[in-house]
C-alpha cells in the first residue's frame, strides 16, 4: 500500500474528486486522433481508456476514470534520466552532451546540434538516448537495476518494466538505432549503441498508472522532494532545471503555444501518458491513448488545457502576497511580558512602548517576503531602539530569504537599533546562524524567546526610571495585596507569617497538590507555569510586593497551576487557616484584602483582553 | 514627483538598496560587446553606463549606479504593445496575425510563419510591425498619443519620445520598411506601411530609465495593476499572455538557455536595456549599452543570472505553501464566545467542544490552499456538525479557489455538517456570494461573525441540555455574587435593589461616567463593549444571574466600558452607597461578595489566557 495521506482514498467524495469526475464525463466525447501502433502492444490499448489523477504537496491523491491502467511510460521517462544525469555528472558534463533549445522538430528527428556537437534536447529521443548514455552501468542489468529504484522513489511505489514491450521496442526501434548510431559516428555517445538502446528502450517501458505518474510529476513540484515518501529524490537546483527544459521542450514542436495555453512544465508521451507539473502545489497525470500529429494524446492536452484555465494555474500567474509574510506587529505597549507589574511599573511602561517593536513572521520565507520584512524592519527602527524578528511560525526560509535576512542586524545596527531574531525553529537554526555570522551579525541569536527580550526591555526601563520596589526593602505594607489595610492588620500578618528561602528552580507550589497557603514574594521572581503538551509553559511572573496562591483564599482546594523560583527567592508564606482566623476577627480588613485581589485580577483580565485583541 | 511608496528614496541605506550597489560594483569590469551603432544615437552611449532599479510589488524602488540614464525603450516597448492589441482586440483576432512561437532567427530576420500567414512573434521586428499595425489610430498624432499615454500609465509618470531618434530611426530604418512591405504583400498587415512604422518607431523611441522600465516590469508582475498608482493597464488574463511570450520569445534565439539559466519571462532592447519580470515579486531593469552578438546587454544578462542565482528567483521554483492558508483551528472547547457562562453552563461546553470547529483562514487563496482548506474542513466534519470558515484575514481569492471554496458547503452539507463562512472582507463579498449561489450554498453566509456562530452553537447546545437558568424566575439569591449569603443578608440586597427594565440598544453604562451603581441581570442578555478604532468592540456579554459594573465595588471611579442592552433587558440595580452601607452593617457577607467577585474574575482570567494560548 503507497503511504499516501489520510484523504487519499475517500477522494471521490472531495471537492477536487468531484471535479476530476465531471472533467472526465465532459472530455470523454473527444474521439480525434489514433493510438499509436509502432509496436504492436501499444495498438492495443483501449481508445476508451481515460484516467487522470493529481497529487498535492502534502500527499494526498485525486483520482478519476480510468486512472489505475498501468501502461508503459514511453518518453514520459525522459525528464526523470535527465535528473538523474545532472545528480550524477553536473550540469556542465551534461550541458556538453545535450543543450536545452527546442528544435522546432518532430521528436524522433534525426537532426542533431552540429554547431555544438550535441543534440539540441533531452527531451526529443537523439537527446534522450545520449542522457541514458550517460546513465549507462557496467552490465545492462545494473543500469535496468538503478533506472527502475530511481523511478520507483519518484512514484513512491515498487515498478516494473514490462518485459513485453521491451523485447518489442528492441526489436523494432530501428529509427533509435540509427539515431544512436549516427551519435557515436559523432563523437557524442560513448558507450556501445546496443548497451545505451537496452537502457533507454527499457526507461520506455516501465509500467505506471496516472497515480504513479502523478507522485512523480508532483516530486518535481516540491523541488525534489517526493510528496509521500519525503524523499529528496532530485535536488531543488536540478528539479528547476528539469522543469526549465520540460517548459520549453517538452511538448514537442509545439512549445510556444504550449506555455501560451497551458504555461505548466509538462511531458507527454506514446502511449497516451501527459504529466503537467504546477511548481509548489501539485502533480497531474492524464491517460488517454489517442495521440494528435504530433504525439501528443488529445484528451490529454484536453485536460490539462482546461484544468490550467478553471485553476489558473498558470507559471507566469503567482498567488504570492509578501504581506503575508508579517503576522503582526506589536510593541510593548499593546503586549506585556508575563512578568505581574505594578500600577507604577506600568505608567512607566506605557509612556515608552514605541521603543520595542515585535514583527512576528509568519509562512515561508522567499525573497519578495524576506524584502518586506527588511523594509518594515528598517520603518520600526526609526523610532523603536529593540526591534525583535519572531520566527516561530515560518516555515521555511530559501537562500534569497536568507542572504536578505541575514544582513539587516548590521545594517540597522549601524543606524543603532539592536535586532534580535527570536523563537528560530529548530530545522532553520544551523543555516541562520551560519548566515548571520558569515554578516558579523550573530549577536541577533543571543536572546532566545520574544518573551525574555520583552521582559528584559521593561527591565531595563524600569531600572532607569527607578521606580521599581528595592527588592531588600519589601515591608508587608508595600504588598500589592495588603494595601490599605490598618497598621494594626499589618502587625497581625506580620505575626502569622513564616519567610522561606528557594534555590533557583524550587518548585514552591505544585498543580494539584492541596491550597493550604499563599505567598507575597520578598525577594526574586517567581514563575507561574502550567503543564501543556511539550513540558511547562510560564503564564505569569511576579516580583517583590506581588503575591502568588492567593486564590486559595477562595477556594482552598487545589492549585491550578505551579510556581517555581526563577532564581533565588524569597517569601512569606501565610497559612489560609491562619488567614480564615484572621478574617473572622477583622471581617473589614479582609474584605479589603479580597478587594484589593480582585483589582488585581481585573487589571489582568484587562491586560489580556487587550492582548486578545492584539493577537486576533 | 512619482508616487513611489516612502521607503523609495531611502533606498541606498537598505538591505537590498547595498546588494544591487554590490553587484554594479561586481559587475562594472565586465567589458565585452559593442555599442549598437545602426543609428548615430545609440552609438553616442556612454560605454561605462551601468544602472539597474527594482520596483517591488508593493511600490518600492531600489536603484543603484546610473539608474536615472534616460535612453530609448526600443524592443522592450514590444511586449507592452502587444499587451494593448490583446486588450483592444482579443486574443483570437491577434493571434490571427502573430503567433507564440519562437524563431530560432535573429530579432531582425524577415523570415515569416507562411503556414499561418502571420508573424511568429510579437517580439520580433516583423511581429512587433504586425502588432503596431493592429493599434494605428485616423492620424499618426492620434496613435502616437495613445501609445505614449499607454506607456506612461505602465510606468507611473508620464514619458517622452526623444525626437531625435525617432526622426533617425524613421529615416534609417530601411530593413523594418522591407518588412512591413512585405507583410503588406503577404495581407499580413492592412494599413499603410508608414502609418504603421511611424508608430512603430515612435514606439521605440520613448525614453524610459531603469526606474521607469522596472516599475512597467512590476505592473506586468503584479497582474497587470501599477504598482505605485494602483491603476489596472492591462487584465490579469493579458498580462499573462504577455508573460508567455516574453518567457519564451523575449530574449531572442536564445530561448532555451535562457529559461534554463535565468528562468524569468524578460525583453531586451538595442539601447542596453533589459527588463526581467518576477511573477508576483518584483520588476527589474538594467541598463547598460554594450551589446553581445545576438543584441542582448552583455552586463544586463550577467546582472539578471547573478539576481536570479543568489536569490532563487526563477520562475519554476515555487515558495508557495499551501498550509500557511489555515492560520488555527479550534473548537468551542479552547474559544469560548464573550457570553459569560455560569460554571454548570461551562461544564456541559466542555463536554462537547468537538461538535463545532472554526478554521481561519490567512493571506491569499489560490488554488493549493483552497485544496488544503478544503480537505481539512471535511476531516473536520467528520466530527463537527458545525464548521466555520472565518475569512476575516482573507487577502484575495483567485478563481480556482473560489470555485473550489463554493462547492465545500454542499459538499459537507451533504455529509451532514453545515458549514458557515464568516467575517468576509466587503471587497470579497459580492464574488463569493455569487459563486455559492451558483453551487445553492448561499445559506453559508447567513452568520457573518464568528462570535455570532460560536455563541449560538453555545446557545443550542444549552439548550438541549436545560442547564441555563430560567431568565423568568431569577432570583437574587440565584445570581453568582451572591452565592453564599445568609437569607437575612439577601433580604437586605433585595431592599437595596431597584428593578429597571430596557430597550434593545439602551446604554446602561456608558464608558467615562462616574461608576454609582452595579447591576444583576434578570432577563435577557447586556454586551460589555469598549470604544476602538473602527467603532466599538464587544469583548463580553452576560445574561441571567450575571452581574455586571461591579468594579465600581472596588474603586467608584469611573467607568471604562460600556453596557449595551442586546434585546429587552430586566436589570437589579445597587446604588454603590447603598452597598457600602450594608458592607459596614454586614462585613462577613461583603467579604462574601467580594470573594464572589475575585472568584469569577480568576474564572474569566483563567479562560482569557487559554485563548491567549490558543491564539499564539
Amino acid at each position: 500500500m503507497r503511504p499516501f495521506a489520510d484523504d487519499a482514498f475517500h477522494a471521490g467524495n472531495s471537492v477536487l474528486g468531484r471535479y476530476l469526475d465531471a472533467l472526465v464525463a465532459a472530455l470523454s466525447g473527444i474521439d480525434a486522433g489514433e493510438v499509436a501502433t509502432y509496436i504492436p502492444q501499444l495498438g492495443r490499448a483501449d481508445p476508451s481508456d481515460f484516467g487522470i489523477a493529481i497529487v498535492t504537496a502534502d500527499g494526498r491523491l485525486y483520482r478519476a476514470g480510468t486512472w489505475d491502467r498501468a501502461v508503459t511510460i514511453q518518453s514520459v521517462s525522459k525528464p526523470f534520466m535527465y535528473g538523474q544525469a545532472l545528480t550524477e555528472l553536473g550540469r556542465e558534463r551534461v550541458l556538453a552532451s545535450v543543450g536545452v533549445e527546442p528544435t522546432g522538430e518532430r521528436f524522433n528527428s534525426i537532426v542533431l546540434d552540429e554547431q555544438h556537437n550535441r543534440a539540441f534536447n533531452p527531451m526529443v529521443n537523439s537527446g534522450a538516448i545520449v542522457t541514458a548514455s550517460l546513465l549507462t552501468r557496467a552490465t545492462a542489468e545494473a543500469g535496468a537495476a538503478d533506472m527502475l529504484d530511481l523511478f520507483s522513489r519518484l512514484a513512491g511505489r515498487r515498478l516494473d518494466i514490462d518485459a513485453e514491450v521491451f523485447r518489442s521496442e528492441d526489436e523494432t526501434g530501428h529509427r533509435n538505432r540509427a539515431i544512436a548510431w549516427l551519435m557515436l559516428n559523432s563523437g557524442m555517445i560513448e558507450p556501445e549503441p546496443d548497451m545505451v538502446l537496452d537502457l533507454y528502450f527499457r526507461q520506455c517501458s516501465v509500467l505506471v498508472n496516472c497515480a504513479d505518474l502523478a507522485a512523480m510529476a508532483c516530486t518535481l513540484a516540491t523541488l525534489g522532494r517526493q510528496p509521500m515518501t519525503g524523499d529528496q529524490v532530485f535536488s531543488p537546483e536540478v528539479t528547476r532545471d528539469v522543469l526549465s527544459v520540460m517548459t520549453t521542450c517538452g511538448m514537442y514542436d509545439y512549445a510556444g503555444q504550449w506555455l501560451y495555453d497551458v504555461g505548466l512544465p509538462a511531458k507527454s508521451g506514446v502511449s497516451g501518458m501527459i504529466m503537467a507539473v504546477v511548481p509548489g502545489q501539485i502533480g497531474l497525470a492524464v491517460y488517454s491513448p489517442k495521440l494528435d500529429a504530433v504525439g501528443n494524446s488529445v484528451r490529454g492536452i484536453e485536460v490539462c488545457r482546461t484544468f490550467a484555465r478553471d485553476f489558473g494555474l498558470h507559471t507566469c500567474t503567482s498567488a504570492l502576497d509578501p504581506a503575508a509574510a508579517i503576522r503582526r506587529i506589536y510593541g510593548a505597549r499593546d503586549v506585556h511580558s508575563l512578568r505581574q507589574r505594578t500600577g507604577a511599573e506600568r505608567e512607566v511602561l506605557a509612556a515608552v512602548g514605541d521603543a520595542f517593536a515585535a514583527i512576528e513572521l509568519t509562512g515561508p520565507l522567499y525573497f519578495a517576503a524576506a524584502e518586506r520584512v527588511a523594509s518594515e524592519a528598517s520603518r520600526q527602527a526609526r523610532v523603536a531602539g529593540t526591534v525583535v524578528l519572531d520566527f516561530r511560525r515560518v516555515e521555511s526560509i530559501d537562500a534569497a530569504a536568507l542572504d536578505l535576512l541575514s544582513r539587516i542586524p548590521g545594517l540597522l545596527g549601524s543606524a543603532g537599533s539592536r535586532v534580535l531574531m527570536t523563537e528560530i525553529p529548530d530545522r532553520l537554526a544551523a543555516r541562520l546562524g551560519a548566515a548571520l555570522a558569515a554578516q558579523g551579525g550573530e549577536d541577533a541569536l543571543g536572546t532566545p524567546t520574544t518573551e525574555a527580550a520583552l521582559e528584559a526591555f521593561e527591565d531595563g526601563v524600569l531600572g532607569a526610571a527607578r521606580v521599581s520596589g528595592r527588592a531588600d526593602a519589601m515591608r508587608l505594607d508595600q504588598a500589592e495585596l495588603f494595601s490599605g489595610l490598618d497598621p494594626q492588620d499589618i502587625v497581625l500578618l506580620e505575626n502569622a507569617a513564616a519567610s522561606f528561602s528557594y534555590a533557583p528552580g524550587t518548585h514552591i507550589i505544585t498543580q494539584g497538590e492541596a491550597a493550604l497557603a499563599f505567598y507575597v514574594v520578598a525577594r526574586g521572581v517567581v514563575s507561574i507555569t502550567i503543564p501543556v503538551a511539550e513540558g511547562t509553559r510560564r503564564i505569569s511572573a511576579v516580583g517583590p510586593g506581588q503575591a502568588f496562591g492567593e486564590l486559595a483564599m477562595l477556594d482552598g482546594g487545589l492549585r491550578s497551576a505551579n510556581a517555581v523560583a526563577s532564581g533565588p527567592v524569597v517569601c512569606h508564606a501565610f497559612a489560609i487557616d491562619q488567614i480564615r482566623e484572621i478574617a473572622e476577627r477583622r471581617p473589614r480588613a479582609y474584605a479589603t484584602i479580597l478587594g484589593n485581589l480582585a483589582r488585581s485580577l481585573s487589571d489582568r483580565l484587562r491586560a489580556a483582553n487587550v492582548q486578545i485583541g492584539t493577537f486576533e
